[in-house]
């Protein structure tokens, strides 16, 4: 088994995959999986809110009322599942997940929090005002659309998602070429990562 | 909780979905999450093969060597996220999946994957010669491509992959509407859905 060291690391290869797809409003959305405490899996569309600071943990915004907050309370681990629509490139992320809400006891993640938070846009901080995501719709008219002043910080509701990837498999159709992106430790218990070219 | 009986299956909204975005290719992939016997979720992009004769399941194909076939045999169930990148339309299915295999015993079945396997294109057919996928890749030159008769049936690394759903979620980014589907049992054991309407 060759390990090749191969030249461009997978969050290279993904931030060029957003570009080359950046004229699609949905290249941003990717599917993330969980384990629900029924044991069985769980699949739902999010947004991609960007690597944090200047990592490759991925930050994804979610209702603290949804069920995926559940789940990963159930089990931490998720995968990512991203494909470019016109670039026929995909990305599979593996790895555990941080659920950051309001009652978080780390100043420096509730301040990732207030990041994410005003890093939304106004119109989309006013879901997390709504009813509860997931509930029996009570009313057949839609509720008033509520409103919110643009300096307030985070609600209740806001929830940031950070995930720490240690598997990255990635796909390109166009060319059918396939690679596997693995991290490790090294002595110093420093994360670095490891690739290799794989069957597609 | 008003239990409603809405007018339209989860089947025709997904056929309308389908119609409605049919200039897109990627209109027929969707994601597919397991569980791993790992204990962690996993997730990839395949391509929907259809329904089942005139029934509401669902039908992949997929090689017998791929990841996917452990998970189902370690947990059945799975989950798909189709998100419609035209019409805003989410399907969340969820049910068992039923791995069909050349070693299958049962007859039906068997003869199900072998229509499965003339209804794929003899192009798409020929990735099931190929290396073992995800296996290191041996060598740095593409594989010689293989010939193969049209008239030849399923060789033995094609697997049909059946999902029988007992709940669906749906919802229209558009219209912000969400309906949650459950397939019950009737007294004399036959499958039938309910729906209801919840909050986006």
């Amino acid at each position: 088994m060759a390990m090749e060291a191969l030249t461009m690391p997978w969050k290279q290869l993904l931030l060029k995959a957003l570009e080359s797809n950046s004229n699609l409003k949905h290249s941003s959305y990717f599917q993330l999986a969980t384990i629900g405490s029924n044991g069985r899996p769980s699949n739902r569309t999010v947004v991609f809110r960007g690597f944090q600071d200047n990592s490759d943990k991925i930050q994804i915004n979610t209702d603290c009322r949804s069920h995926k907050i559940d789940d990963l309370k159930y089990c931490p681990f998720a995968e990512i599942c991203w494909y470019f629509t016109d670039s026929w490139e995909q990305f599979r992320i593996n790895g555990r997940v941080d659920v950051i809400d309001g009652s978080n006891a780390d100043p420096v993640k509730l301040k990732q929090r207030e990041k994410a938070w005003f890093a939304s846009s106004p119109r989309s901080r006013l879901q997390y005002l709504g009813p509860n995501p997931g509930l029996p719709s009570l009313s057949e008219q839609p509720p008033l659309a509520p409103s919110l002043d643009p300096s307030t910080g985070p609600v209740g509701a806001f929830c940031l998602l950070v995930l720490d990837a240690d598997q990255v498999d990635y796909v390109n159709l166009k060319i059918n070429e396939r690679l596997i992106f693995t991290s490790r430790e090294n002595i110093n218990g420093e994360k670095f990562w490891t690739s290799e070219k794989i069957n597609p």
